[in-house]
């Protein structure tokens, strides 16, 4: 059966592909699972028909077969372990994708979203301007650790894995702040991952409904 | 063969089990594995062996049979997916209780470690008292819709999970606020994890090396 997911109905990023929908779509992309969508409002997430799924009230939610769940490193990490393609099968070596899917979402992405409180939501607060360098040092100290372990490598862990398409999916949020082009193996990295045919199709999926006339 | 962490030499919260290694122990004692704890300096943390480990240059690690790991969810996750314990046989349920896992980590979390960015890290800036309501504020609005979906249930999803588990050890972080006392539900629920037998262990041996004369 195929699965079923929730995306917004209009993404507040435009079709930039930030809306984590869109890990969810890669994620699919990558084990060639077709799926499909149901979009939600943004007052349909405060619903609760929505809240029912996603305790939260937001997007992405996965059902299946009656199985319902959210979170999107949940998500991801059930399609990899119920599919082929996005975790390896050597234990050990699972066991550190895993690993990675964690760093991405609990260690590397919190600073950056700090970003997103300190410009968007806490941007006409009057300490803002001076706040904002110390938000941009703590994702630089973040960004540094990353870039000395992954120095010339193609993934963080030899093979892709679902711990890179979601930590090339949390440094994506970066594309604006140029922050990425201090540390050019992390960009390289980032550039890497949009390439991939998977991620390609993801992106158009969600453009083709959050900006259908660019 | 028994498995290492790596926790604080010294923890800087002296004993109050907020440190990670806590978390792990804790997951250990749930399915009764013995381990053992190598202590690491500040220091050291930031030194190429402990780096090698741990590419953000924290704790806890988790070594086993040559296998290395970091990030307390992956520990977490790659204790119960090796012994019984913390995730349901059902692969439905066991998916619900990864998510819950996610949601402590990737949802709950943020909000209320930025209570920590808010009061010490940047708690001598000009805007550290006009900025805490916020803070305060966001963090009440995921405390709301997690008390919300609780309800009046021992557990988030039935039976006791690693979702719990963390989803406690997050909320823990608040015992000084006062927030939690807001959602009496919410305190009840990290009291019985607290109460647990596994917990207690793991709370005595952290304390046991944070807090030897308390």
């Amino acid at each position: 059966m195929r699965p079923t997911i929730t995306a917004f109905e209009c993404s507040p990023d435009g079709g930039k592909g930030l809306a984590r929908d869109t890990r969810i779509r890669w994620a699919l992309e990558e084990v060639t699972q077709p799926y499909d969508v149901r979009f939600v409002s943004f007052a349909a997430m405060k619903e609760p028909a929505h809240l029912a799924l996603h305790p939260f009230g937001q997007i992405p939610t996965y059902e299946e077969d009656g199985m319902a769940i959210f979170e999107t490193g949940a998500i991801v990490l059930h399609i990899a372990e119920t599919r082929a393609g996005l975790l390896p099968v050597d234990p050990d070596a699972r066991a550190r994708a895993i690993t990675w899917m964690f760093a991405a979402l609990n260690t590397v992405e919190p600073p950056i979203l700090d970003l997103t409180v300190a410009r968007i939501i806490e941007g006409d607060r009057p300490w803002a301007a001076e706040r904002l360098p110390l938000v941009l040092d703590r994702i630089r100290a973040r960004l540094a650790q990353l870039s000395v372990r992954l120095g010339e490598a193609e993934w963080l862990d030899d093979v892709f894995s679902a711990g890179d398409l979601l930590m090339v999916s949390v440094l994506l949020r970066l594309r604006m702040s140029g922050l990425l082009d201090e540390y050019p193996n992390l960009g390289a990295y980032v550039a890497r991952g949009e390439a991939r045919p998977a991620y390609r199709r993801a992106f158009e999926a969600q453009r083709a409904v959050n900006a259908p006339t660019s």
